[in-house]
């Protein structure tokens, strides 16, 4: 795997090992086709040791999740020197990725089947409920921030920020559900969004 | 079912039952649960029809899709007498349904597992990739008008329709996936999209 994703690069230890058999038998198989066994398949050590730690392949995923969702987190630079609209940018151009290699739209495909297993299964949705509320929490800090800088308009930060992570969310969607090509447009309106929306000083468009 | 969609209200004929029945039958099981066989408990005319037209639950779920998206586009008032951004607003409504009955929140849970089929079966991704395009070019129609009409600024129409799909498509992601309320937030903030970025003499926020 010459394109693993910045969180399981250095992967050390046991329980790193089997995250990394996840996402590489994730991007391989999808949701639907992904088994135990294949996950075993991209694991060095005893495949016992899956069976015994998982009950099935959606505890495992389920933790998966977690891991991701804490190596994302912990990967965010916390520089509150950095002026808020950059901050703003590194985030939204690491959600609204449009450039990708195969391996991260595979990805990307098989975390859109998991987001939808929440609509029947009540721990995915407790999972997804979770983390979009931390998605949320970063980008409202961070627009406070910008407004205590001086640099955002008064908006409420709580509202611009749902729709920022509601967009990012859809333009995820959308790019492992279609053959079209809206996610750049989508992108570019965002920043105009934020421009006329938030921006103190807006340039015309 | 005292809730059925307008485009079940009237139905009748034998294809229109099946139709019927397969709404019924996704609103009660989801798509991971769903079989022909249950798709059968609600449909009162021969079982063994359904088991002869329709090879798997798939075929007849792609032809379900291709029936919604008929109907929708049939129930679209084509009134081009009507103000371009009145027009936008009903289509926007329609789509960004923020208050929904307990069944159809359970029907747009199963719309977005069957759009997540799209990420590993080409079948529902060329389904999808075609809707999004009829909405698209709803959308780049309404907006070229509006400028025609000298309601709307001189925007690019396919980049705003690409953003305003995305935005749509996330409401219903959200809905179904997550607890959270950012859906409200998320209409909102798409009125002031529309009122800075579209419209010519915007009221301020």
């Amino acid at each position: 795997m010459a394109d693993l994703p910045f969180f399981l690069r250095e992967s050390s230890g046991t329980q790193e090992e089997i995250m990394k058999a996840t996402y590489c038998a994730l991007c391989e198989y999808g949701y639907s086709e992904l088994t135990i066994q294949r996950i075993g398949e991209h694991f060095d050590k005893s495949k016992s040791l899956l069976y015994h730690h998982y009950e099935n392949k959606d505890s495992l995923l389920l933790e998966f999740l977690q891991f991701i969702l804490d190596e994302f987190q912990h990967s965010i630079p916390d520089n509150k020197e950095q002026r808020a609209d950059e901050r703003l940018n590194i985030i939204l151009d690491r959600l609204h990725a449009d450039t990708l290699s195969e391996e991260q739209q595979n990805f990307v495909r098989a975390m859109v089947e998991l987001r939808a297993q929440a609509a029947h299964d009540d721990r995915y949705r407790s999972h997804f409920t979770h983390s979009d509320q931390q998605f949320h929490a970063l980008l409202v800090d961070i627009i406070q921030d910008g407004i205590k800088e001086n640099i955002f308009q008064r908006v409420e930060p709580e509202r611009v920020a749902a729709f920022l992570l509601t967009c990012t969310n859809s333009a995820m969607l959308q790019h492992a559900t279609s053959d079209n090509d809206y996610i750049t447009h989508s992108r570019e309106e965002i920043d105009i969004y934020i421009n006329t929306r938030l921006m103190k000083n807006s340039s015309p468009q």
